[in-house]
């Protein structure tokens, strides 16, 4: 999840400005009607040192009824602390129903300080679990900074007299230790994202950006829950007034897609030439996949037009067709929606040894499922968790993956459309779905964002292909594919 | 929970006769409503070799439409098999909604015949849970022999010349390890009993008590499954006639407690010797355990005026006070319920180094709130797993532990509420409540069944104590608590 957080992340003072009182006073008022409601909740600052979990969590208890949250420091393990079962003083900290604890580090300290514990990550698990089916709220942040603005932090601290005895060597220690952690964090990230205590990674560079962040997922979080628990009790008691959910603020809408350098190109004459050469690269590693014996896994998604049918072509063209298989995937039928959704995807996936190419994938219901509302809410905020699950299988077992996006602007995919029904031999690949769908552009792009976030994985990336230029995307996608057999048969 | 199986369960051939006919009728007509109701149903038979597993599925089918289901018979892994994830092939053996599918072995021959392969259990559970998410209803039978019936059965195939052949030189070889497989079976059974994937354990020596066992339990499922899909739709829909559910036959209702023999007694001139040795024995382990930094976690459970108190003041008599503590529980106050239920077991859990002794315990969920209703049976249902993953881990930090059912005949009871009437130093113990809860005894006896079942694991078993001669009850309940510390600290 990590890479794929956008670190140059802002928000003009004014803007804050504006934004900052209300937010604070809707959360105030959401922490009441929690309080009503009996509801418990749990907030969880976790991230890295210098990454400003103090500063942050100030800002969001600036906002809350002293009355109704408690902090609690977490500090590492003590002697005291081995005289119990790890868990324990995690339970001792729960907050009562109706009230708020805010943990400044958390029960994620087990395994980002002592990664072979054994039995952590199945302890933690099963604690979130628990809390979540007897009603806790649960929000976790992650707050991030890049190594270079850590080091930037750590000096500007130690270059202030007033400052300097906050840093320690130890600091300094996990300093060097940065990308080592960095896997342990995106492993901790990806085995505890779960529907019912998701993560939430908070761009921390910016102060401003990073507050509203909070606050505005925070209060989402407590919208959502409000509104299940006054849902549940209205089948038993008098129905109370329905809660007005509120929308991401603007300027925090997640920006992967929107800050692409859609125009990105290549000379023609270049584009021959590297395509020659990737494709021969491809066929020899095809055989060299067939004779080790592993699966290879590339998945398409992205908007209608985006050139995904062009570079499936190109993947294709000098491949030995005995060893791969295109799978278009399109609304399920009768027979497929007979079955869990994941399935006709475990029964198309490639025998080791095969290339298995997805035109559109089981991220359908994440992305077109969830933006037409074919499934519920719970379903698809499930299905992250349940997707990398199963890709965390297939790559177990020795699959090599990699997923594609392909973005194009607006403009670009109306050019498009119009030249498709222009032109009567390309005149089938428009339909008026196509048009309904360009209709909600801003929703699908939110749905891919989420999407890529939540499910780019070490062993199943997500690449976002810059695709207003054919050329451009087909030769970034070949190399990609290239980049990952290589690097998986252990040739890079 | 093998433990506690009673494989001397029968069924007189006349009670057969009588009740079979009713059971296939009935569940032909769920079979029918869960097809109209699309719901997808998985029913796993694992077992012994010899246990009957074949005869068994044939006696459910026989009940069932056969244009509704379908046998899958789970080979071991196959060379093919090698070039796909592992659980590919169960996923290609999902029934459709409103499909029933048979599976005779299944995925669980992963742990039972390669306990080592990494990540096998999660992924099972990860499937599990993925299908019962989806609206499957999961159903699993562990049928079980005594290596004794496994060795008969075997024997007799062999001297059988039309049968001979189907007893391989491997079966014997499983046949030798059969105590080694136990542990692992018993390892399997703990790890994936959830509440929506759960094992039911059939007593296999008796095919009449075992048939009807498993098409009772493939009854009840199927009207619990029915009635929550259908309370869900009446939600949006018009309501179907409600479900009416059936109990469990009586020859079939568990009954470890009712085929205990109660009147076990002891002299009171032995009684007073043994006493007096065990609690010497007793004061040297205390201060072992203190040595030695290990906790000793010892709870009590029974019906009103079973004697627990006396047992545990004979218990703590000669311990040293500072190391000891007893936690008493009884309903939980606003504060209590103000967390989660396991919140107050969690705090009182007993430092390293100390005896913790609970008079009443965390099995409430299971036992009062389930009888009385305090909670849904949603809540209880899960408490099952819950409290087994919190007892795990007490288990692996270092925790000895032992739970008592003392139990005493409602004869019993009764002569001592009426002497605790009639008393008055011992009046104050005797309430209405008392009264109440007796004539309920039927269902609390169901409950405690199901819970000696379900959570009695090789770290924390429970011990059932015939409890009508309190002598005999104490001096059983002493030395289980002698034997399991001196086991835990490696002295026998």
């Amino acid at each position: 999840m990590l890479e794929k957080v956008d670190l140059k992340r802002k928000l003009e003072k004014g803007t804050f400005k504006t934004l900052a009182p209300d937010l604070r006073e809707r959360l105030g008022e959401l922490q009441r009607r929690a309080k009503d409601l009996d509801i418990p909740v749990g907030v969880v600052f976790e991230g890295w040192d210098g990454a400003g979990k103090g500063t942050l969590m100030n800002e969001l208890i600036l906002a809350l009824d002293p009355r109704g949250f408690q902090v609690h420091n977490v500090g590492g393990p003590t002697e005291d602390g081995r005289f119990w079962p790890p868990m324990r003083r995690f339970w001792k900290l729960l907050p009562p129903r109706g009230r708020m604890a805010l943990y400044n580090r958390s029960w994620y300290r087990r395994v980002l300080e002592d990664p072979l514990e054994e039995g952590a990550f199945e302890e933690i698990l099963s604690f979130e679990r628990q809390l979540a089916q007897d009603g806790y709220l649960i929000v976790k942040f992650f707050l991030h900074i890049s190594k270079k603005e850590q080091k930037k932090r750590l000096q500007a601290l130690e270059a202030d007299p007033a400052t300097s005895w906050r840093v320690t060597d130890q600091d300094w220690e996990h300093h060097k230790r940065y990308d080592r952690t960095e896997t342990l964090v995106e492993s901790m990230l990806q085995r505890t994202d779960k529907g019912h205590a998701p993560w939430t990674l908070v761009e921390a560079h910016d102060r401003e950006y990073a507050t509203v962040k909070i606050l505005t997922t925070v209060i989402q979080a407590l919208e959502q829950q409000i509104a299940r628990v006054e849902a549940a009790r209205a089948l038993g008691a008098a129905p109370t007034p329905p809660l007005v959910t509120r929308s991401t603020p603007d300027p925090l809408k997640p920006a992967i897609l929107r800050s692409l350098d859609l125009d990105l190109s290549v000379a023609q004459k270049e584009y021959k030439k590297q395509l020659k050469e990737l494709q021969e690269r491809l066929r020899d590693i095809q055989y060299e996949l067939y004779r080790v014996r592993r699966p290879l896994v590339v998945a398409f998604e992205g908007p209608d037009a985006a050139g995904k049918g062009g570079c499936i072509k190109r993947l294709t063209q000098e491949l030995d067709p005995r060893g791969y298989q295109v799978v278009p995937t399109s609304a399920p039928n009768d027979w497929e929606r007979a079955h869990h959704y994941l399935w006709r995807f475990w029964t198309a996936f490639p025998k080791a040894g095969h290339v298995g190419i997805f035109d559109r994938s089981w991220y359908g219901r994440v992305l077109v499922e969830r933006v037409e509302g074919f499934c519920s809410e719970g379903e698809w905020r499930r299905a992250y968790g349940e997707i990398n699950e199963m890709e965390e299988q297939w790559v177990r077992s020795g699959a090599l993956m990699v997923k594609f996006w392909l973005h194009i602007s607006q403009e670009e995919q109306l050019r498009r459309f119009e030249e498709r029904e222009k032109t009567p031999c390309k005149n089938w690949k428009i339909t008026p779905e196509d048009w309904r769908n360009r209709e909600k552009w801003p929703r699908h792009e939110e749905a891919a964002e989420e999407m890529l976030l939540r499910t780019s994985t070490p062993g199943a990336p997500w690449v976002v292909v810059e695709a207003n230029c054919k050329e451009y995307a087909r030769l970034k996608v070949l190399r990609k594919v290239v980049e990952t057999a290589e690097g998986g048969l252990g040739k890079k």
